[in-house]
């Protein structure tokens, strides 16, 4: 499985506000490049995070794209997949809406009662790990459910840990011209944080685009 | 009085990990480029929590550019400044040493005990503000002694201040392919963060330098 990283932050690495308040940090060429990439995708993954914070749909919003895929005899939008750790997902959450397959990936603690919640609202639920969702178990489970190509979105707490298990392979990120700032505001990798061993990453592409750049890295196999 | 940020920043915006421990991030070529970037400057500041964590001396390492200066009848190096809101600049600190001068920045709170101990390290001592240094006056102090431009090198702490005071010019960040991660670890702006009215950058410079890319940023005037 390719798994490929995009987010937009501001100059100083932050996803949104300390109230996970989402900034215009790109504009209309980000949000195009971002469309293609999810129509490139078999699936798109968020964390639970985002999902509450901002309830996103995380479907292709170009007409021509949806159309290349169906005529490509594929499923029209890329599945969406939550990392939910924490069974915080609201069962009104857009990503379980009926416009494209969901996957909602738990640890065994989840109680069987969410699980069938879920089930109810259409999502299959994958289940990997003891106490927190095991992301290298969970994404091989996908891999057998057809997902080769893994788009993640955010938060900074699942890219940190997708890092952290050494699977991530290209991550591309948007810059904007604008200071969010804040110790408490989400960053593009949050969790506990390397103290050594830190991922190093391959510069391949440095593009300006809208009114900031984009940035383009390749991580090395280890 | 022209101020300019600089500063060396992980792909996820980080200054350092979550131990406030330095890790490489720029190369020989941005060295250099900010050994130049001291060389023009009058004065080069810092937050105590910099000086704290990683005890710099912020002097000119190119013995050309030293020359440069003293042949224009400036000093060989920039004056030293800490904005040391919380009195914890240790007395033998390198920002104190004889290399250059040293002006602190301390609001009234700074007792006269630990003001006479950095004054007979021969420090300046600038106090402005109730209680926390009031970063606007104490620049204004430091203009009036000549300072015309000054170069802030951090940490994300007094870089959030002065882009909440309105009083930063040019903001240039070298990007470098690594991940360091951590929701504690400092980013290039912390501080309470912004909420509204978040400061407006204009994309100047984009250049590929050592293995990562250099953006620099001019701040509109409000």
């Amino acid at each position: 499985m390719r798994v490929v990283v995009n987010a937009a932050i501001s100059a100083d690495g932050k996803l949104s506000t300390r109230e996970r308040r989402q900034v215009d940090i790109s504009g209309p060429a980000d949000f195009e490049r971002v469309d293609e990439l999810r129509a490139e995708s078999d699936a798109v993954m968020v964390g639970v995070g985002t999902v509450v914070a901002d309830d996103p749909s995380l479907t292709i919003d170009g007409e021509e794209r949806r159309e290349r895929r169906r005529e490509a005899g594929r499923s029209e939008q890329p599945a969406r997949v939550v990392a939910d750790s924490r069974i915080r997902t609201p069962s009104d959450a857009a990503v379980l809406d009926d416009t494209a397959e969901s996957h909602l990936l738990v640890s065994e603690t989840a109680p069987t009662d969410f699980v069938q919640q879920m089930e109810e609202e259409g999502a299959t639920v994958i289940t990997a790990g003891e106490n927190r969702v095991d992301l290298p178990a969970a994404l091989e489970q996908l891999e057998s459910r057809g997902v080769d190509q893994l788009l993640v979105e955010g938060g900074g707490e699942i890219i940190y840990s997708l890092f952290e298990s050494d699977l991530v392979d290209r991550l591309s990120v948007f810059v904007g011209p604008v200071v969010i700032g804040g110790r408490d505001a989400p960053t593009l990798a949050d969790g506990d944080g390397f103290v050594d061993e830190f991922p190093a990453l391959r510069l391949a592409e440095v593009r300006r685009i809208d009114d900031g750049v984009l940035l383009v890295y390749e991580v090395p196999d280890e």
